[in-house]
């Protein structure tokens, strides 16, 4: 059994006393044991903010981004390693682990590409130099600098390679230090990976810490100049956002949480047509990739009535296709869940679902293997539209999805939707601009993102699913109101925006101008 | 004895009960009461969320920014009534009232100057297409929609005018309707102005309302897709922030709360030059303008050692040339406190002050009227530099600031500001680029604002503590963290930003595109 480590203080050390537990999730079998116990965490915060600083800032955005080059590049040369510890620790298949692994290093990949247009300064101009009164001479200019302390992230078990790597490619690019957190459950990846990033990165000292195990006591030692982010359930995020120090230092907390995401099925589209297929598709891939253990699964699928049988039918030749099973065996499509508390909890979650009324029109629940945490795909059903409340306010994250039918209408559909208090994306099917155009735009103010199908993109799109570096991600409300990457705007979380104001010449000389 | 209402659900209501009641700042007589006691507030909300919510999406910007210009006229039209209820129920003079009314009808100004910028959309496009694939076809397109809620402001007793109406016209703009909430103590202002919009303004049903008197349990009735924007102490933001629905319902809450705003002479200022001038009339204004309630008045005023005896001497040739009392007396430069509870504060807080070690270097705080709230402007000075504890940690809310000499180092400058764990603006004085370059930029990730004073722009700026609208105003830590104005970014916190992805030249139909 291997013991992981944490990497704090600029070295690799192991806690002492109570240890965490890590399983194989298919065979539930130990693997791995971590324990963060007598670890100086005050101390290893003021390293990453005192040395690890300093040093960032000392970096121009050019030379940060060949930082995440080399972190992106150790990730591609050591994929088909990362893919077996996955597989193991996760119940990951090969398309899974590639998902989550991929999904890390092309995110790094396109933070650096993006830092060479953020150029050899080390803050951000943000716009122009404005006239504040009759005076020419006298403005204001808006800059972004890295703020002084350290970015606390605590992350999710399901994507322990690529939640760690897009919250460091933005915060490191900033300028500001990363102090990690992965789940514990799966963090043999996320420790991997640290290993990799420490030795193969050319990181600066105190640039990045690796905390394998249990959170402790960290945020009684978190600072104003600190942030905290963080993806997992709402009900963690309500306790770090209620943290007494955190709210006596004001530490500013972006969460990204819960989310009942959904796919509407337009009125206008023909079963058999290229969008109809291009929503199964979706729907399909959506509760089967990852055993349905994604922030941005589909939850709920709104199907207009009078195209429900025939939507029913063509998703269910879809999941016939899929086979439950050990990650290792090529044939298998879907993994076990990560944990023994996530199939508890979905197990709960199903009985619940039943209990509300909703009733099953797909899936064998039986047909699973018997050792790990194996869940089979089912697809539940039921009348209740926005009245079906516990389709909307509770999240069970396997494999699960339930199909709600409308009347094919924008109102419907956006009542429907809305009913679930924000989300991360929903994805709208439509080759009708007059009525997927004002639905996107009742959607929007629900959501991070929103994905639109229609003819034309029918085989471009990147997925429902797919989290793009380029765009935002994060959902108002119960998804936890934040905002993670979508360009350089991923940047400015960890940045302060102030305005300086003074005389033009000057400020043009010591901060530049945008062009 | 006047007795305020609130203008909630679309009619002017009052409150049964427990009243609060209003005193003369001057004489100490009661002069108006009010009660929340009994409003339906979940109602009321509800109307401002169902009814002013549409009234106001279906506006574009340029219809929005016209409500904003009539409800600056309506300011404007009756400047010298409201001068003179400040004068009573404040104890300000008409200098610190017109501070308040004029700023107040000057960002409402601004605002509905900007609206015509934004165009006859009724939403935000953010940036241009992103290419997101190998696809051409298929990309994302971010844009900012109005939150479907309303925006609850619960503002400070300092500013009833210009607070009011700054979140007013970034949350109106942005297509949100307003639900403010002044400071109780001072609301004869705030009210008079929410009589004045309702009656002249022409807002549609449920944009504004206006709760005079306690908040109740406001805060148990919002909702996800509400927003609280909140100025005043920090001890009352953490309430607001940790408040069970606030977390639960993940409401977003934007704050600004105390700061303890700097003042640094650079070590380069000849004493009788024109930068020398721009630092004590700064300073002078800061320690007396609205008796040194504002929230950006400089409390720390760092000095070189070796200019520090021709500064004080200076300051204090300033100093003498002000008188406090009757603040409708035409000789007052100084008037009274707001209120009971403030000059109590103020007192405890010079007591705490001078315990701390700090002794007075002006002022003679007997000199003052025995009724009312006066209190006489003071100058304290203190050794202790970044050690000096209760100087960075403690705002005393009224006319008090306290010198701390220091080497005339940028380090040791950078030291002892950013000691005060974040602030809203620190002033800047130096000729020397090179020195202040460097430190403005030590100083940026601790501050929303900069102002640097030097010898081309003496005589042109906008002042250290006045808030323009075209620039940000908030800052990190100890202030709250918040961020509002700014320009066009002040609508942001108002707007969700959501990433559309889909076929090109469908979005561009829908949505249009950046110019």
């Amino acid at each position: 059994m291997r013991t992981l480590s944490s990497f704090i203080n600029g070295s690799w050390q192991t806690g002492t006393g109570r240890t965490s537990t890590l399983y194989s999730a298919v065979t539930g079998e130990p693997i791995a044991e971590t324990s963060t116990a007598g670890l100086d965490l005050d101390g290893a915060l003021n390293y990453a903010r005192t040395t690890g600083g300093p040093n960032l800032r000392a970096l121009s955005f050019t030379e940060r981004g060949a930082l995440l080059s080399a972190m992106s590049k150790s990730l591609r040369n050591h994929r088909d390693e990362l893919i077996g510890l996955a597989a193991d620790n996760m119940g990951a298949t090969r398309g899974d682990a590639k998902f989550d692994i991929d999904g890390a290093s092309g995110t790094l990949a396109y933070y650096a590409y993006l830092a060479k247009s953020l150029g050899d300064r080390n803050w951000l101009l943000d716009g122009e130099q404005v006239q504040v009164s009759r005076s020419k001479r006298f403005v204001g200019q808006h800059i972004l600098t890295p703020r002084r302390g350290v970015a606390i992230h605590i992350n999710a078990f399901n994507f322990p390679a690529w939640n760690m790597a897009e919250k460091a490619a933005c915060a490191l690019l900033a300028g500001v230090p990363v102090f990690e957190k992965p789940g514990t459950a799966t963090s043999l990846v996320a420790w991997r990976i640290g290993q990799l990033w420490v030795e193969q990165a050319g990181l600066p000292d105190g640039a990045f810490s690796l905390l394998c195990g249990s959170v402790g006591q960290l945020l009684d030692h978190a600072q104003s100049q600190d942030c905290i982010v963080f993806t997992g359930s709402g009900d963690t995020a309500a306790k770090i956002k209620t943290h007494p120090n955190v709210i006596s230092q004001n530490v500013p907390v972006n969460v990204e949480a819960d989310s009942l995401n959904g796919a509407v099925l337009g009125p206008d589209i023909e079963p058999g047509s290229d969008t109809f297929h291009m929503f199964l598709t979706e729907v399909a891939r959506e509760l089967t990739q990852k055993a349905g253990q994604k922030c941005t699964a589909i939850r709920r699928i709104l199907i207009p009535e009078a195209l429900l049988e025939a939507t029913l039918e063509g998703l269910g030749e879809r999941l016939d296709q899929h086979v439950v099973g050990d990650p290792t065996d090529r044939k298998t499509t879907v993994g076990a869940l990560s944990t023994p508390a996530q199939k508890r909890d979905v197990a709960a979650g199903i009985a619940a679902l039943e209990a509300s009324g909703a009733r099953r029109v797909w899936g064998d629940p039986s047909a699973v293997p018997a050792a790990g945490y194996f869940v089979a795909p089912q697809v539940f059903l039921t009348n209740d539209g926005a009245d079906a409340a516990f389709v909307h306010d509770h999240e069970v994250f396997g494999p699960v999805a339930t199909v709600l039918p409308y009347d094919g209408t924008v109102a419907e559909a956006a009542k429907i939707i809305a009913r679930g208090g924000g989300g991360l994306v929903t994805s709208v099917f439509s080759n009708d601009r007059n009525w997927a155009g004002p639905l996107l735009l009742e959607l929007a103010p629900w959501h991070g993102r929103l994905m639109w199908g229609s003819a034309k993109v029918h085989d471009q799109g990147t997925g429902h699913g797919a989290v793009m570096p380029s765009l935002l991600h994060g959902g108002p409300g119960r998804a936890g109101g934040g905002a993670e990457l979508g360009g350089e705007r991923g940047l400015h979380f960890y940045l302060q925006r102030t305005a300086i104001q003074g005389d033009s010449a000057l400020l043009k000389r010591v901060f530049g101008t945008a062009e």
